[in-house]
């Protein structure tokens, strides 16, 4: 069973209440607490030792991860974050050197985003040492953006370049805060959702949210330097994944990617440039009403049929 | 060094903002998000495998009493909860159908008390499970009950029994939400906390946030049934404890404790019992400039140099 199987089977069972203006099944919660122009946003993401980071990776840097990874799923509902609780989890015997250097990373990264961590605790958990991120966060009502929305003949964007993030941007991406602050102040965004599984993984969350299916134009596809030079290094091994594919399936880009419609297209890559000068902003394809995705290139049109990474499956 | 060093080194660091009321070091942190009557109330509780539960105890309960903690929290600062979040970490080969009875034991109780479980996540964990709630809360700004507010010559009270915990309520014990409701309603509550760490070390904790002292009364400390029949069964055995002891250090009471003025105590004690008339209600001492806690009994004044229970010892 997969963690996205186990979910499908909790989910519908879970209490909810009239605050909850949308519970599980997008990058945040969102609440109505009764504030004029806002909702809060509410989310909670962990990294674990031999999953997400190993004991040889910089402290500073696996607590920034584990903070930056919440800041993400904020900026894809495009809102601001307000406060943060951490909860960790170390095994016997810890260094206490460990913790206040991954306290260093976490804490710099708040700092540069304005967000309180306003508490947090620790256990002992025997085993890997893992680290929670609770994360509160506020957007404007009207520009509260769900993975539901989507419209077909919507453009597909994304932010950056993907694949390969495993060579170390997992542990250095800068969650798009600012960038989906400036989307939603001059364009009626439809659909957006955070790449934290891959691309055809999470274009599929999103239009599996919106109803909706897309074609993909395989040259548009922003493959990474990194991608490439995995494929390169493993070239004839069996580990081999060619760019593309990398580009479509590796984990934790962290991008945004999103959907407006078609006639704002051009008027916003031509702002996002003035902008945004040193992050590449791609149109990557449609979406349509058909169901599924397909992926055009010279040669024609073949349907996807690779998903996304899966973090949890039954061994 | 203990779980209490090491946060002692971490908190003047962590990065803070102007919505923060209370930060780290008190049952809540709690946030201003600017509506106009009310605080918000922030928490992340987590449990561990072979720390707070084991395999074998009913994952039903195990569900339950990972949100209960936090509730009780709420409970200490005189809040109501709103929506939670469980992030939950599993092992290898994890049982479907143990992580299903797990959330039935958490619905129930968040259905209880009106809470929304607004989402969460699921991740590989190698080790042991562990469950970690992150829980927003609201309480009134007039009735946000803090660990600092104790005065000179306050009435201390505390509700249930204590002690021997660790025989079943654990797993079992109710959040005392509606009790600190009540309290807050009708009383001047001067300061309050959970009692998760035993009442030596909790009662340390609130009078140190106080700057006070304080003596009890041993005579009046409400020792729980369970306290004296775990005494009797290990009475002679190294693991012996007597039942004040118990009292005073056993860990996971989940009761309140509170401080009033001292000519409230009797009104509040009539009134409790007419409201609460199947949980006792105790004034166990008086807070005093002084510092330190002293035990009196019929033989007179003596210090008390055990603390509670610290979670994280360095092994």
């Amino acid at each position: 069973m997969t963690e996205f199987e186990l979910i499908g089977r909790l989910v519908p069972n879970l209490p909810t209440n009239p605050t909850i203006i949308t519970g599980p099944g997008d990058d945040c919660a969102v609440i109505d607490v009764g504030l004029p122009a806002d909702y809060l946003l509410f989310k909670v993401d962990a990294v674990a030792e031999s999953v997400h980071f190993t004991r040889s990776d910089p402290p500073e840097k696996i607590g920034r991860k584990a903070l930056a990874r919440a800041l993400s799923d904020i900026a894809a509902m495009g809102g601001w974050p307000v406060a943060a609780l951490v909860s960790l989890g170390l095994p016997a015997g810890f260094e206490p050197a460990w913790v206040e250097a991954l306290y260093r990373g976490l804490n710099g990264l708040a700092a540069e985003h304005q967000v309180a961590i306003a508490g947090g605790e620790t256990i002992r958990q025997p085993g890997g040492a893992s680290l929670s991120v609770s994360l509160l966060g506020r957007v404007e009502k009207e520009r509260c953006i769900l993975r539901a929305g989507a419209k077909p003949g919507d453009a597909l964007f994304v932010t950056g370049e993907l694949g390969g993030s495993q060579g170390g941007k997992h542990l250095d991406f800068e969650p798009r805060i600012a960038q989906a602050r400036w989307l939603t102040a001059h364009f009626k965004i439809h659909a957006m959702i955070d790449l934290s599984d891959g691309l055809a993984g999470d274009l599929r969350h999103l239009l599996h949210a919106s109803g909706l299916g897309a074609e993909l134009l395989v040259s548009a596809i922003p493959i990474s330097r990194e991608a490439r030079t995995a494929a390169r290094a493993a070239a004839g091994r069996s580990s081999a994944k060619p760019p593309l594919l990398a580009a479509l399936t590796d984990g934790e880009d962290f991008e945004l990617l999103f959907t407006v419609a078609s006639g704002d297209a051009v008027k916003l890559l031509d702002g996002w440039k003035i902008q945004f000068p040193g992050l590449p902003l791609s149109c990557i394809g449609r979406t349509r009403s058909q169901p599924g995705i397909d992926l055009r290139d010279l040669n024609g049109s073949r349907p996807l049929n690779v998903t996304g990474y899966a973090h949890f499956q039954e061994q």
